[in-house]
């Protein structure tokens, strides 16, 4: 990834639009199934330029798409949740999200991250490794604010159960992306949210 | 798959065995990565015994081992909980399933499964749709046991807690491949357990 630091403001621009057409092949078609050739004619970038973006081919655009995917992902939970000190405001991140994956079902960013954890790739499982403790943080903070406001019992572990909530939303993409239903991941993140109330004080 | 129906008892043993060592390269090296040639190696056979069993390639064999990964995982799940009246019974369950996967780590036949989500092959998704229902339904008939036994209440859903604590495992097996831990995935059996316990009656 070095040749990122030397590229110049418009190559970086340009560089991020093939990412992010890359993202878009990669949701549609999964990992493995995403072809140079489909990112270079949906960026309608040429062939020089795009070796001249990923001289390493592409597992090298595939790490970009995976830190690409984990950005958005966690810029969307963070502004969500970090300082939550409603239920409301937690009823609508549970509705929000059940709501991205009832759209966007398997042609979902996370979805296509975890696709890519077959290729067994150590920078992408780093990426995720990343993408799941800062959204675990980002919960836990939210858990925090809570027990700040006096919402929620201090006597819930709120790293613990961060974790469990992010454990049962990448469950339930897992069984949508099995099934094509997102009744699980409802269930579960309905369960995720009922186990905080629990713990209402 | 029709070639199946056709062999003799030995040669279904021969390829019975091929796939058993097939399901043991798949899950050191992920499905990507698993290659015929391995496989024939391992399992010390001829190239053309290999594509007698398997005549249309990598893709039908990667179904049979999905296959039986999912017949393995299944005949444990449903001999341990089907008739579970117990809480002994299930702290049981949890701790096997945690010691198997702190032995196995990521070389565990689910998570081999899960890494051949991404190559979007229907019959995949079919055998893993197949084995979440029928793990569902076994966690499900061991709660209504346990409230046959009067041991937990009537009013707790066993198909939804069931349908729950499953993905949860799901997300536990995920959080393990990227990270190396079990940790979340205890936490996550864990508070499926302690979620039962709660509707002790």
């Amino acid at each position: 990834m070095s040749g990122e630091r030397e590229l110049t403001a418009k190559g970086l621009a340009t560089r991020e639009r093939i990412v992010e057409y890359a993202a878009a092949v990669t949701r549609e078609r999964g990992a493995a199934n995403t072809r140079m050739e489909c990112v270079r004619v949906a960026a309608n970038v040429s062939n020089s330029q795009l070796f001249h973006y990923f001289p390493q081919g592409k597992a090298e655009m595939m790490i970009a798409v995976a830190r690409y995917e984990s950005r958005t992902i966690l810029a969307d939970q963070d502004a969500r949740l970090r300082t939550t000190r409603t239920w409301r405001a937690w009823d609508e991140w549970a509705e929000a999200l059940l709501g991205h994956y009832d759209e966007n079902g398997s042609r979902c960013g996370l979805a296509a991250l975890l696709g890519q954890l077959d290729q067994d790739a150590p920078e992408i499982r780093e990426v995720l490794a990343g993408l799941l403790e800062s959204w675990e943080q980002a919960i836990a903070a939210g858990i925090r604010s809570m027990q700040s406001a006096r919402k929620i019992s201090p006597d819930l572990d709120a790293d613990t159960t961060a974790g469990t909530i992010v454990t049962g939303i990448l469950g339930g993409i897992v069984q949508m992306t099995v099934t094509g239903s997102t009744n699980r991941l409802r269930a579960t993140v309905r369960a995720s949210i009922a186990t905080l109330k629990a713990a209402r004080q």
